[in-house]
């Protein structure tokens, strides 16, 4: 994180555990992330791609992209972070995610991955999200994600459990 | 990769890339990866995403879950790999994609990521494949790609540009 990082959760500033019930159309959060070569590096690594449009500048230069461009499932990872960590935060079980690439991620962009809640199915405890990455004012990713979220006597006695 | 990986590319074993009038309807790439604790947190770091339930093994085990699970974008991207690397290769543009979380993968499960091109729209030189990762005969993510792929002159042209 090292500088690197802001999380925000609209709402409510503290990271906790929503329960379904919690959860309110409209409500939002997001986080930031300057996107480096090393993170790159090590989601090719990790995920087994090393694609050179990912690895070498000199291939790179010779593409569309003229540069290195990250893996667009390394800024849908970000965009999941913020569901795991801060909205609804753990306890919720990710169902969906539909994903739109629709503009290259490069070597210091500042990525911001943001959510907002679109609707809720509550005899299913599933919560729709709006997902959206932005360098600056251009969507680079914008999808939905469907969520399980635990009511509220559920995530209470989660609390007390992992006390 | 040590020992933990397997690729295989069905029709053509050789590592190309694929013209867009190459890939055929039926066409399919798979690779297999052994997910370990390292590789969860790997991806965790960086895609920060420190969820308990992927880190925490005291935590996972009050949850549904049991045990520490891998992060569904880590399937997802380990998928991703087979297109950047595999089919249709380098050169290729993701558009978008689909997830279904269907289950989940855990430590040492041996994770089968497989793609199958489903369609194909000439006049966009747009190639969709069907998507989908295994743990045994276990569906744990599904879904579909749809990826920009160029014709054959270009490849060609690319190809000599970046020897």
């Amino acid at each position: 994180m090292a500088g690197q990082t802001q999380s925000s959760v609209h709402m409510t500033p503290i990271a906790r555990t929503y329960a379904f019930e919690e959860l309110e159309l409209g409500q939002t959060a997001s986080r930031e992330h300057v996107i480096t070569a090393a993170d790159i590096e090590a989601f090719a690594d990790v995920c087994h791609d090393h694609n050179p449009v990912h690895m070498d500048a000199a291939y790179a230069a010779a593409t569309i992209f003229k540069e290195r461009v990250a893996h667009g499932m390394l800024s849908a990872g970000i965009m999941s972070g913020l569901f795991g960590e801060d909205l609804p935060g753990p306890g919720a079980i990710y169902v969906a995610q539909s994903l739109r690439f629709k503009a290259p991620v490069k070597i210091g962009d500042r990525l911001t991955a943001r959510c907002e809640v679109i609707s809720k199915m509550p005899g299913k405890n599933l919560v729709v999200f709006k997902t959206e990455c932005r360098v600056g004012e251009k969507v680079v990713v914008e999808g939905e994600a469907t969520l399980l979220v635990a009511s509220k006597a559920k995530v209470s006695a989660d609390s007390a459990a992992n006390q």
